[in-house]
């Protein structure tokens, strides 16, 4: 269909009716220019990376753009979630408006989640609503932000407070730029491509089990599998429920729990994916307690996450108090309603729901995976 | 239809899809539980307002929601455009996070535009989208971010460059709220209701110069049909183009130049209504030279402005280069694409376009309305 088409490449069309769009995966894609052919044209295209992914990609990017935008400007932030942030977004502003950007200007979002997210949401409300395109560089990008539209920054109080819901033009997944990836990241990534086996596709959870090998090597076929499959299914959940009213909050497995690891270290102290897969483990122990899956489930998915790379003990939060810390981090929780925390929970292996648990049971849990 | 209408309520419906909402107007609507019998219950609403407004207003608001929701919170933001930014939108958020307010929760306007556009983009962005009720307390507000979803703060390079287009879930028109309005303030939002005779409806300009006096005495039945007619005019556009891709750019008349003189004089040296009702002569001055409209039409819009108390005289924003300033402040403008101005101009009275125009019959027009 695309001329950049190459055998290798992937193309899966996320459908939201008139905010539909394309996630290309593929190597080679990053620094061609065939791959943002069906992008409109503009003035200006700004492209927005970090300290850490700019000099590594920028200038193959912004070469690929040079000639369908008058000018391609570069706006390089400071690297880390720590920096998800109104001041750091305000830089992005300051780039668009010292260069008298129009509304028709693309955003190039060239990173990680971070990049991917603040860019997001400078593009949602910059003269309130310019086009933009993902190029997420990270696995957790390649599978988790490039679907859904979640834009957001971090406030003092709660990760992701304040943002959007706004939808890429495109997403662009290179492989060839997971080469640069610490492996720590690596890890991180294949905690989000996990997460769907136990939520939606156990089959999908076998194959990575029988694969992780590949996958831990950057094996390109492996990978491409495993970020298109991831793609499809969260593309499947998001298209039945674009705003999180209902079905959408199950891609939440393992982020309440996960959440509260990071707000409770500090952002930037744990990865967000190292939060998810221990989140992931401490909500499997939660499924657990509520009869809703057996033990062996919950020591194959520990086992797995372990391989992965991933921690699987919890951190203790507050010496005093550490499960009531747990329990205060989680209410302010977004998916929280009047103060009462939503947990996703596994319904026996492959089907996640959402629900409430008595406090005695959560402490119960986070005690034993502090311990 | 409603519990809540009074002979003297008038309901207009904003026609916008899933995302319709319906415009009140009448006396002693805003201190009525009743009002709001159509609004979600939540744990908590918030009333966002600022010092001048809350100590009129906000006890008989809270007063009325008090017994739909489990808490209802004040914030009080400094008054004036001045504080239309970032800190003072922190305020809001800080609010909501501090008290731990979850996604449900209903925001409500109680001021003027400022408030209103402040709280309406803490509601589109908080947790990504919260709902919120406007119920605007100038005559502005009333007749202009009532309709239309606009939503945003400014950035120290632009008015209103960071928003979003977002709708509320009902706009609550109080006429007893203009007794207490500042005369200056009332000229101010009469602009924005002249504005609509020369860009839609003769006739309704022919009735406002026949019933100024009345409108300046803040008699209530001509003040609620001035509103009326303003807010279905709006309607109409705004159903016709939401997101303002082409038609919506003609409620912008007098707004090009107006925003110029905002922000070349600082925001809050003059009242938004007051460059509004200046603009428009000046995008008078502008079509007339364009050939479109008469001298005869520039000369009756200039004294309707006069009579409302209103501008006409354009303030010199440079000692050096006057009608340059104009210009380059003209080119940050939303509107402009590729560095071209977009004027909204006359195109014989009741029929606005939106058109380019040569610098040269700009700058002439500048030093026309500035001598």
């Amino acid at each position: 269909m695309q001329a950049n088409s190459s055998p290798d490449t992937a193309h899966i069309h996320i459908d939201l009716g008139e905010r539909s769009y394309p996630i290309v995966i593929g190597s080679g894609l990053l620094g061609s220019s065939l791959t943002y052919q069906d992008i409109p044209k503009a003035a200006a295209a700004l492209v927005v990376s970090n300290t850490t992914v700019a000099p590594l990609y920028a200038a193959q990017l912004t070469e690929a753009l040079r000639h369908r935008y008058g000018k391609v400007l570069l706006v390089t932030l400071p690297d880390g979630e720590v920096h998800k942030d109104w001041p750091t977004l305000q830089l992005i502003f300051d780039a668009l408006l010292e260069n008298g950007c129009d509304r028709k200007t693309v955003l190039f979002a060239l990173g990680g989640g971070v990049v991917g997210d603040m860019t997001g949401f400078a593009a949602a409300s910059y003269m309130r609503g310019v086009p933009f395109v993902q190029v997420p560089t990270t696995l957790l990008a390649q599978v988790d932000s490039s679907v859904g539209g979640k834009t957001a920054i971090n406030h003092p109080l709660g990760k992701n407070m304040i943002g959007a819901f706004y939808q890429p033009l495109q997403v662009v997944c290179d492989l060839d730029a997971l080469a640069t990836l610490p492996s720590r990241e690596l890890s991180a990534g294949l905690a989000e491509i996990i997460k769907y086996g136990p939520i939606a596709d156990m089959e999908f959870f076998d194959w990575i089990e029988a694969n992780l090998e590949d996958l831990l090597a950057r094996e390109p076929a492996a990978m491409a599998h495993a970020i298109r499959r991831s793609c499809e299914i969260k593309a499947w959940v998001v298209s039945q429920d674009e705003r999180e009213s209902g079905l959408r909050a199950i891609l939440n497995f393992g982020h309440t729990f996960g959440h509260a690891i990071e707000s409770g270290l500090g952002y930037g102290e744990w990865l967000h994916g190292e939060g998810v897969g221990c989140g992931m483990v401490m909500a499997a122990h939660l499924s657990e307690r509520l009869g809703l899956v057996d033990k062996l489930f919950v020591e194959r998915l520990t086992r797995l996450a372990l391989r992965a790379g991933l921690p699987v003990r919890a951190p203790v939060l507050s010496a005093s108090d550490n499960a009531g810390r747990y329990l205060e981090l989680m209410r302010i929780d977004k998916k929280s309603e009047a103060g009462e925390i939503r947990f996703v929970v596994i319904d026996g292996p492959g089907k996640a729901v959402v629900r409430s648990a008595p406090d005695a049971l959560v402490r119960g849990v986070i005690d034993l995976c502090c311990a």
